[in-house]
């Protein structure tokens, strides 16, 4: 291929994933200003596997986790963000995604275009250790803001503590370490009331 | 160390660091419905590396280059974002910025407070293949916020051609290709009156 017209390609997908930026989570930034939106939390995440990378698994490949998070989200630009205890969204978030997977990364050159899609596939597959470890960032990353903002979206939807336990579940499968802190941070959430219990 | 208190440190960091998310840069995010933050334009940068890293300079060290971006601006939770066409606000930059680093970097373990501090310190002192592609991301997308926006901060600043030109420079000790790319943009904004010559 031309390798004027590979990079005009490149540059168009840089530019349409700018809309990343506008897609919000529910996740409360930790000084509770606003909610974050994916490209922040992407962001958030590919720096954590830098810093957390020694509670990895063993022979994780690290710059395939920083690629990994960085594009995790790309989906949601055309099928939305999905709270994680929202069952209903849920029910139809597979045929969206794939749909908007189509979309973005079919922007890319060939061969590239494969190349980051398998990466999405991989992290929602779930089959390697290097997407573990990328989920359970994923899973880390919005417990900590909950937990510095005194409950965040627990509170706001009332999300009893058995559905923020099993959430962080997969955590354990990467890392031991991180899953304990995780634990730790949602057993002093419920003691201090921001979190409820579930037979409460 | 304690592993626990390591992991504490690690964790300390990766809550303080939440403030970059604040941080506004004087760039328009592409729909121009307002400014960018620090954060968005790490990952913005960070998956620029991946999708161009074509275009790097031969034996290039991706993960390296990766990492750089995500903490490039990470001395501005403290020392603010300057502006590249603000004279007086660079003149203290290097002082806020040292400081700066001093205080978030610090946060972390020991030894991981150095690695990480290094790869802000490689970016800044520009000697390696590694922080000139990193720079070249830096320079490249603003110059490309600027072009979708129709002239974006060129037009609210009144910022002439041959600063612009001056600025996308290093783009080219790189990637030639990318710094073609760059001038093109830069030629076309001209001939569409979004960017005034320097001459006018």
């Amino acid at each position: 291929m031309d390798s004027s017209l590979r990079l005009q390609q490149q540059m168009k997908f840089i530019v349409e994933i700018d809309k990343l930026k506008h897609v919000l989570r529910q996740t409360f930034l930790i000084d509770k200003s606003r909610r974050e939106n994916d490209a922040e939390h992407s962001w958030h995440l590919a720096i954590m596997a830098v810093v957390l990378q020694e509670h990895a698994p063993a022979g994780t490949d690290l710059i395939r986790v920083m690629a990994m998070v960085l594009v995790h989200d790309l989906v949601e630009i055309y099928a939305g963000d999905t709270f994680a205890y929202d069952k209903v969204g849920h029910q139809d978030k597979d045929v969206r995604e794939q749909k908007a997977a189509d979309r973005i990364f079919g922007l890319l050159p060939e061969g590239q275009d494969q190349s980051l899609r398998q990466l999405w596939e991989e992290y929602e597959q779930q089959e390697t250790k290097e997407s573990n470890f990328a989920l359970a960032l994923d899973r880390l990353q919005p417990l900590v803001h909950n937990y510095y903002t005194e409950g965040g979206t627990w509170h706001k939807f009332d999300v009893p503590s058995h559905l923020v336990f099993q959430r962080v579940k997969p955590i354990a499968k990467a890392s031991p370490a991180l899953a304990e802190y995780a634990v730790s941070l949602i057993n002093e959430s419920i003691e201090k009331g921001w979190l409820r219990r579930e037979d409460q």
